[in-house]
């Protein structure tokens, strides 16, 4: 009997659908006999709030966490448009899921894949992977403001970090060193941030000590965007908090040629919640409709998908398929479909 | 009646000494006849503090107070040293002088010199400078920590934001773009960070109003990292909060040919306390003593200082000896007094 893979799949606004079409069809190449791929399509990002003033009603919610994986291609509308002044699709659906999943990994592997250039001159044999917490950190929604409006305003904004939350990704973070090249950086401001930052310092040294073949060493985060740039090649798997690891995982995507090629997962690696996995673009809407998107990062994040759900040869087919697809492409501007084709031939 | 600068002068630790004595021996060659210098010196940093477990004295705290500017090398300690565990010199000492002494300007230009490679393969004309928050944000040390060592422990961090900081800085950003190619570009997180990033949006908005010939745009922390490297020359004023402050400058340092040229000013524009300028740079204890530290930013510093003591003519000089000094380097390494008998002649 062949296993039925239940897929929520949320296009979202812009290039989102695009992509993630092209994405599906890969996917569903890639498969092949040892699974069959039965796709449940949720309506939602700006466009839908633009309809009907919803963002992520809580049945929909409920529907999508009955599936075995989530594939987003990206939400959010024109910026500037007043419209979603007050929306903010960001928090109430992209975060909203990530949270409400328990997304506590925010996988993002940085690849500079054969063929591909960089804009660095230099940028030696770049592959490694971030492990950002997805689900704590500043990004918690937890702050406030008083007075606002007046020349007495006060605004803050909380990163909340606890033992629970920092030891589960680090742990996960350990374990991927283990299955790659044995190094883990860990990312922070220990020196300004020094209550978050002794924590995270002190789970990592903890945690080390059950992997003892993973060496370990730490960076502050300004000092990180310098190594990005100035030597990408000394990074295996890098560990880091929310914020951070936004920071760093654009910067990453960057040098290695374009977030148009950046895949992520968010993972509840307990499997109590379906995971996400999504390009790291945005919805771009700038390019929307004109077929110039770049269908890599989405097509990408279902190798990741695969690899998550235990079908890991099909994730290797996928992979596969992309490096040669990258490594033939003549630099010649290229449709959406004429990529997703190349890479399903 | 020649004018007399009072300088207080902290070399630190590690390179700090060796180029900061460059850098005052460029400064008082540059100044002439138009001033004279008098310099106290404070010994402050990790030394010190093994030395006596001092870290920032309050008299000598108050000393520093009484002068008409600061200028520093480098404070900080071997990493790792057990000895400086709990000392935090950079809190007690490097942010207690930019809070105490109200540097709420933090101001870092970039720029990429003639004769300077850049790791980036095409990085065009850079030559942008950032005005970074000072005095508030996530470095207010605003956090606490909950059943410290447990499962249970909870640590958080605080970033506080005011109508009073946020509008003084960003109105010193917008004269700044004013002087200069009249484009301002926010940096913040207004899509995660939702109460902060408010506060930042609308004052700049408001304050926009008073300056109709800068342009102004927005770029999230995250998009701001992927232009530092994919189209840096697009930048003229970046304001932003101390934090993304503080990872924008270190990258903006790589990009242009490393921190070791990167200069930097805690201003206070009041005058109310002197402003205090250092480079961007940290200790190095690799290399301290080895003659091989570059004291082209720490020189590039004290330009900073004059212009903001009312003496351009010598601080152009400072400039320009630096500029022609880059062009004709041949790339061979040179010794710290090396580089500052060069640039003075
Ligand atoms: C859209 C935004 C909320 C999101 C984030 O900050 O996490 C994005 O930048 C990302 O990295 O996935
Ligand atoms: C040493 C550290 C506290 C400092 C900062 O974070 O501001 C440094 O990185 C800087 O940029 O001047």
């Amino acid at each position: 009997m062949t296993r039925t893979i239940r897929l929520a799949v949320i296009g979202g606004d812009g290039i989102g659908p695009e992509v993630v079409a092209e994405a599906l069809s890969v996917l569903t190449a890639a498969v092949g006999d040892e699974a069959s791929i039965e796709t449940t399509a949720f309506s939602l990002g700006a466009a839908r709030y633009l309809a009907t003033g919803d963002v992520l009603p809580d049945d929909e919610l409920a529907a999508i966490a009955q599936h075995d994986a989530i594939l987003l291609g990206a939400v959010g509308g024109t910026p500037g448009d007043p419209r979603l002044k007050d929306a903010n699709i960001e928090r109430g659906l992209l975060l909203k899921l990530r949270f409400a999943l328990d997304h506590y990994v925010n996988l993002r592997p940085t690849v500079l894949w054969p063929g591909v250039e960089s804009p660095l001159r230099d940028p030696g044999d770049v592959d490694f992977v971030v492990v950002r917490e997805g689900t704590e950190g500043p990004y918690v929604g937890n702050g406030g403001a008083l007075r606002v409006g007046t020349p007495a305003e006060i605004a803050t904004e909380v990163s909340v970090n606890t033992a629970y939350g920092v030891e589960r990704v680090v742990r996960y973070a350990f374990a991927k060193a283990g299955e790659r090249r044995n190094r883990l950086t860990l990312v922070h401001k220990t020196n300004v941030l020094t209550f978050a930052g002794s924590l995270w310092k002190r789970t990592v040294d903890a945690v080390a000590a059950e992997f003892p073949d993973v060496a370990v060493d730490y960076l502050h985060v300004d000092a990180a965007t310098i190594f990005l740039v100035t030597d990408p090649a000394r990074f295996d798997v890098v560990v880091t908090d929310n914020l951070f690891g936004d920071i760093l995982t654009d910067l990453a995507g960057a040098i290695s040629g374009g977030i148009g090629l950046a895949a992520s997962g968010n993972i509840n690696p307990s499997g109590a919640f379906p995971s996400m996995f999504e390009p790291v673009h945005g919805s771009a809407p700038d390019i929307a409709g004109t077929g110039k998107a770049d269908p890599t990062a989405a097509i990408l994040s279902t190798a990741l998908l695969l690899d998550h759900l235990g079908l890991p040869e099909a994730a290797g087919r996928v992979t596969a398929a992309v490096t040669a697809d990258l490594a033939a492409r003549s630099g010649a501007p290229r449709t959406t479909a004429e990529t997703g084709a190349a890479v399903r031939a």
